[in-house]
């Protein structure tokens, strides 16, 4: 049975059940961000007052660097601290979700039974603002849900690794020995957005060189008194090796992010850029309803015949918004 | 010596020296366009009464398949005629104009002391609404210039395609014997955007196989009485061969289009998108100057302590547009 809220006076019990851990209600309120569901808005105030309650891990590297093998482990590792976990697994190159993520979820079935792990797999789908405007909300829903970490894991493919960081407290680069990647980093801009460095399938040749490139460049980096310094990390996360470090990392950062006031600072970048988001896309479909309408059919030909110049036109047509 | 319009009362002299022909004037109003000077309305206004004067031709193809050698020809075979020509070389992939773009500027060196012919190479350089929002801008430059043909060239490179259909009068695709180019063109839906294909390198093995297999989907797509047919019209530019039959389809649709009345269509829907794109960056302009302001940094401080949710505070900021 699938819970609908077709009215918005439903949004409140279907919060009210995520709340209480209800798996199915957790389900439907991502899939009505996903949708970009006119109830969104009462959604999202129905959720405002649990904002910031989680820690936002963001954990992204090129593929075959070993994400989801990864994100399983921390799972693993954040349930025996007896913590609440969600994991969103976004493919942004994707306009729907395939590929590696339908594999993710193959290998995170072991948790598919545990109540305290929420795991979901979603695609930007050509959405109004993509990544940016979707994923915000898919975690304030987890957050809702009483997770304490949520993990957000993307295909690094140029953007979306900056816009990950955009929206995470703490951001994982995952790199693997041999592919180049520490030179890659530099140039993707990626040593600017890591706040832990994980460098997996350290049992490989060449796990060491790659170990002491990144030390080594993030060495050459100046920083003020009390800044954080990206940490670097050895697993192996196939066999379950160096991922109790990898969490320690998480926590420490953690530690640094509140007590240096980061936390705060990030939170409210985030929270900005959301609202931005969410305001362009609304004057976006206002345009659009305008467009559809006659005031811009009317503009436009005044503008063909050469009586009025576009710029002009413009002004008319947001004088009308 | 440069024109420099530091005043926008500068902008009307600098227009009516394009009028009158001088290629510096033409040059500091592309760049105006291209750079997103401040002046910009200022310009628009100045060039609005020429409106629809030139026949925008669009032409677009995969590299290698002869556009800029095909264009060249073109600027050729129409001076013959007395026409005066703007050449656009639209390179949306790349945030520099450069490599084949580069190339095309020196095989067009011939032009390059003809009065009657303005050669540009532009990017789109991300430019808040790319190509969508700078070409037509600068199109209008070049018809404010007394063009008879404006040819916009681009590299075929899927989006960039049906953009260039939706700014042209008259869209070109160019293909050549032996890429599968029949195949992929149905793929890519240019089959629905060109007024004429041009089978290019027609001397080479193969290109009736091409030529036939265009005619043969063209065949099978259905049409109502009066609606344009594509031509299709065999070329071997790099001899000269055949360009005066693709000046001959242009011609023919040119006809088609003013007796069908799907000229002015085309102009109108074309002014619609144009204001569009220009309400929308001046939205996101008013947006990113409330985000510079304290009014967007509030609310998110709100929104990150979980007082209001993202929506509403969204709805306060566009209140405050």
């Amino acid at each position: 049975m699938t819970f609908t809220p077709r009215r918005s006076r439903d949004v409140p019990t279907l919060v009210a059940r995520a709340r209480d851990g209800d798996p199915r209600a957790v389900a439907r309120l991502i899939s009505l961000v996903e949708n970009g569901d006119p109830a969104l808005p009462a959604v999202a105030a129905a959720l405002a007052p649990y904002a910031g309650q989680a820690q936002v891990v963001g954990l992204t590297g090129s593929p075959g660097v070993g994400k989801s093998t990864t994100t399983n482990e921390l799972v693993r590792a954040l349930r025996k601290q007896g913590r609440r976990v969600g994991v969103l697994a976004v493919d942004p190159s994707s306009p729907f979700t395939g590929g590696a993520i339908l594999g993710d979820r193959v290998r995170m079935q072991e948790h598919s039974t545990d109540p305290g792990v929420y795991i979901r797999s979603m695609s930007s789908r050509g959405h109004l603002g993509g990544l940016s405007a979707t994923t915000p909300q898919a975690v304030r829903v987890l957050e809702g849900a009483g997770c304490d970490v949520v993990l957000v894991e993307t295909v690094g493919v140029g953007q979306a690794e900056v816009e990950i960081a955009s929206l995470a407290d703490t951001t994982l680069v995952l790199l693997a020995p041999g592919m180049g990647d520490a030179i890659q980093a530099v140039k993707a801009g990626i040593l600017e957005i890591a706040d832990v460095f994980v460098v997996n399938k350290a049992d490989r040749p060449g796990a060491d060189a790659t170990y002491r490139d990144i030390q080594g460049m993030l060495a050459l980096g100046e920083r003020a008194p009390g800044e954080w310094r990206p940490q670097v990390v050895r697993a192996t996360a196939v066999r379950g090796e160096g991922v109790d470090d990898v969490v320690a990392a998480i926590a420490k950062h953690r530690d640094w992010l509140e007590s240096s006031g980061e936390l705060g600072r990030r939170q409210q970048e985030r929270a900005a850029a959301e609202v931005e988001a969410i305001a362009l896309g609304t004057l976006r479909a206002r345009l659009g309803s305008l467009r559809e309408g006659t005031a811009l059919s009317a503009l436009a030909t005044r503008v063909a015949d050469g009586e009025i110049d576009p710029y002009a036109a413009a002004e008319e047509l947001l004088k009308r918004l």
